[in-house]
């Protein structure tokens, strides 16, 4: 490529912000050439400050424009969908934040049009490209732990959404388990064959009323016979609190939170360190700049995404098989669901 | 009291050993007035090494010494609870090992006797008496944790047992878990309701063929909601794995397993630490003695004792129901135990 | 200030990138207006792929343009206290690389322009910014260690320099050692008022020829009258030790090395961490950047600089005492220094 | 051996109780056939109830007995060589408390006194013994850490003592430091050539005004070239305070504190440790038993013991040197003392 790639930007509240500076600070190869939101006025102000020629409210605008080689799609959940679609079909590769949709149709809709199109296309699982993830990620790959047999994954998060945002983003399972259901993915590198939830509303009651769960113990099996257990509260007080342990045939290996810092201090009253870091761009920082390299470089390479459409259905499936367990108290098979 | 309190010692097999020498080492208020094993010569020759007076090869000698105010029961576990019961009619207060028997109608016999005969009955079940799982206790107790949500318990062995070893124990829920069923109920300070078991054979093809499992993640629901989750292992390589993690509305705690010393070093290669401590005996040699102090100081204070009968048959039905998780695939309620 | 605050850069090798970098991605209320670079051709595209407008030979063109509010000197240590001078002729606020000069009178001079040219001077000990250090120093600052009567810093060069290097520098107390000299002023929050040094040749006989030494245990008494010692190598075969650890009356305080990540993992052979990260750059990236801001906030505030040039000027002394301890073979106060 | 070698205790106070118990729990193959102390109604009481036949007030009746073999001298430290030197005589092997005596004439008598008896002699310097020590120590000898270039020892007390027994002791440097002066020569395995001492009164000015110490940085060269650091004090807020670091040409070690238990908790406040073990009764009791045990081998195998005479001497010396270069201000030869 001997000119820049050029990228268009829909949605740039949190997540697009975020995708946004990483290009601008790190991947000199790349310009943005438009963002879009439909929040506008703040929308272009803010891009106007950060150097981005052109800002839209109608996000086809991006689309229809010629010269744009890649999408990021950071809007609304319910949107994700028709908007990568449209997105494969006006050729552009796409990186599309997770979850792709809360419905198995969609999210294969979008996996097909990309296919069609033959189009890059990418899911937003950032967690895969952190430093403590990916060391173990490594470990397992190079063969240092043997066959995985017991993977462990601690996913608590400072503080409880609202019972209206539990509700309204398909519940915790398909919220927030959604990451950790693609961790143990990648983790064990292969794929799970049945989920069984024992969950319960411990933190917040106006998430039970919303219909919600918050707390849950989740015990996957997976096709190679080993077992994955992920544990879930949605609000711990000593704030994020993001772990992984692999037990195998040869070894295991964890990881401990992230701090500001590693010092240690001792008085009479006891010995204390600090808190892990609370919030989660500030944890998961270089990670979206990596997952956010990688995708350039699949593009500028011609290579395969490092998390493809797949990555982003699976999840959901297990998201699904997970409600379902919950709902009827037994183990749940994902061939439940086709 | 004012002479010195008489037990009697039945089977010094490995563990009637360490309670032997536990109280020749550490209390002075105590005589091991008799031991007895139906591997006679050996055992008699080691009494007299350690200055008991009496051996006997019958166990019905010591039940019928009039002097005698405490029997340990350490022999085998299909004679625990006839000795227990027996025992018990003979006036001896009882320590028992784990578990006291494998089925539920046993261990009811054994409790119901002590109670019939007024003699204090105390259950094997050191590892409540050890330093690193009595302190996750002390800050659940003292409410620094607040409302315990998520039990996490780690317990992998160093090394299988041969195959037969494994069916003839019981299996691996009523011979290994069962130590691990004690500690959540120890730790929640209330009772299991329900249990799931997603289990499976990956150490060793050997023990699946004789009918075990050596591998699960197993969840425990507790009646005041919080839920456990255990995961066990027959062989983690790097030694003996005994954790647990107690996360609450408060807070969390976690411990570490205990290492020969605290040593760090690093070198161009990496950076070291020492393996967990390898072997039960050594890991836990302390809990050991500290189980028997509370037994001879409930005894002589006329106390209820630490761990009581009903601690002994509650693991009972929890393993029974963990064997009936695996055989049905569903989770399993305790009242389905009567 | 309405426009964007301009800068130059004199002499962008490895740290003036760094710098370079920083204010580009990080201080987007700072234009690089310039950069200048004996090694012209290099400099010159670097800078327009970097998208800085000017790039001179001779940095005299920076101190002549009368738009430029502040330079940032990186040139080699010989030309820092010239170009400092004439910077402050100049009327430009000055961010200077240490160390300043390897004589007193150089440093005395840079300090005293500055003064009269009523510019800023900030002086680049980045260590101060360093989220670990930081924080052991707010622990001091806030009263939690009480008065602090020994201080301990550890720092050990990855590899050593080559001999010519480690002679040309002025030796390892004023290249390396400087920094562990600020180090101790920053955290004792008072001024030193003796050194002693026991050293040693025990790394390369070649800079030990060479009349220098790659060992050392250095110990300085304060006017508080609390102790410090600095233990320093120039070769520690695990990597980049950074530590410190401040014990005061009221506890103690202590960090551990930043490391790729936390995992560790075990296995039949042993348990592994990560080990500490091996460059400066990587190490300290993040304090470079905090630096630059401070020095940026400082102008733009018309507050004074974080390190002004008095801590410019003691750590030079403390090297020399240092050095003259090593000759004469005993404690070396401060004041033999005028 | 056919029959239990024989031993008697010169002194119970705390360390005499200490090393009584030690061998009644875990030597069968050694009878303590009597005790003395001057102090002989306690003692007599005591030795009763652990079983120990002769009591006796004055020292020499233990001396007089030709079945005892081997004395352990426990009384207060102006007793030690004269006793020391008669036991010699008797032909008693000897187990000497630290320090031996505070002026290098009588350590040389006792020494040569036991040479010429040909009677074994071990100094209690029990550190040498304990599992965190040794680990480091071993690190060193099997070559994992190269050459040893920069040895620092932490040791600080929880409390100070009064002022009269500080002054009444010899000094911090005689009391206190002289463990850490033997740890110096176990973990170089070579001989210390020069001590500077920085020294101050930072804990209570009434041990100042008794002429003491209280806070040191201590120097020392070693014949290897090697440079080791001690830090004192004698106050450390948070506990006992016993830790090493060996840092050398292939890698470094270091060793934390032992903790009561393992457990660390998170809650909104911060992460929290235990504290060190507090008293160095609790903290080395297990290096007690194993002096104590490798004493009797040596006797019992006729073999070296492994703390012997000289060991006794040379913290003497480098105590010496350590009061003199407070004294004088200056580093100070070990060959100034012949």
């Amino acid at each position: 490529m001997k000119s820049k790639m050029k990228v268009g930007i829909i949605g740039v509240g949190r997540i697009g912000k975020v995708h946004t500076l990483s290009i601008l600070n790190y991947m000199p190869e790349v310009e943005i050439k438009a963002i879009s939101d439909i929040n506008f006025e703040g929308a272009k102000e803010w891009a106007l400050q950060n150097g981005i020629q052109h800002a839209y409210q109608d996000y086809k605008e991006i689309l229809n424009d010629p010269e744009i080689d890649a999408v990021l799609i950071c809007s609304s959940t319910d949107t994700h969908s028709t908007i990568s679609v449209e997105a494969a079909k006006a050729g552009k590769h796409i990186f599309c934040e997770k979850p792709v949709d809360l419905t198995i149709a969609k999210v294969e809709a979008v996996i097909n049009a990309a296919m069609e199109a033959n189009v890059k296309l990418q899911i937003g699982f950032n967690r895969r490209f952190d430093h403590n993830f990916k060391k173990v990620r490594e470990l397992i790959k190079d063969g240092t732990l043997g066959e995985i047999q017991i993977l462990k994954i601690t996913s608590r998060d400072p503080e409880p959404p609202s019972a209206e945002y539990a509700a309204a983003s398909g519940g915790m399972f398909l919220d927030m388990t959604i990451h950790d259901f693609d961790m143990a993915r990648f983790m064990m590198g292969c794929e799970p064959t049945e989920v069984y939830v024992a969950a319960a509303c411990l933190v917040d009651p106006a998430i039970g009323e919303a219909g919600d769960v918050d707390t849950a113990v989740i015990t996957i099996r997976f096709e190679n016979g080993g077992l994955c257990v992920i544990d879930n509260s949605r609000k711990a007080v000593y704030g994020y609190d993001q772990r992984v342990e692999a037990f195998g045939s040869k070894g295991k290996a964890e990881i401990e939170n992230d701090v500001p810092s590693t010092a240690v201090w001792s008085t009479k009253d006891g010995i204390y360190k600090e808190k892990p870091k609370y919030f989660f761009l500030e944890r998961y920082m270089d990670s979206f700049a990596e997952e956010m390299k990688q995708f350039v470089a699949a593009i500028i390479n011609d290579t395969e995404t490092p998390v493809v459409g797949f990555d982003g259905l699976q999840p959901i499936k297990m998201g699904l098989a997970a409600k379902k367990s919950v709902a009827e108290g037994r183990p749940v098979k994902l061939s439940e669901f086709i």
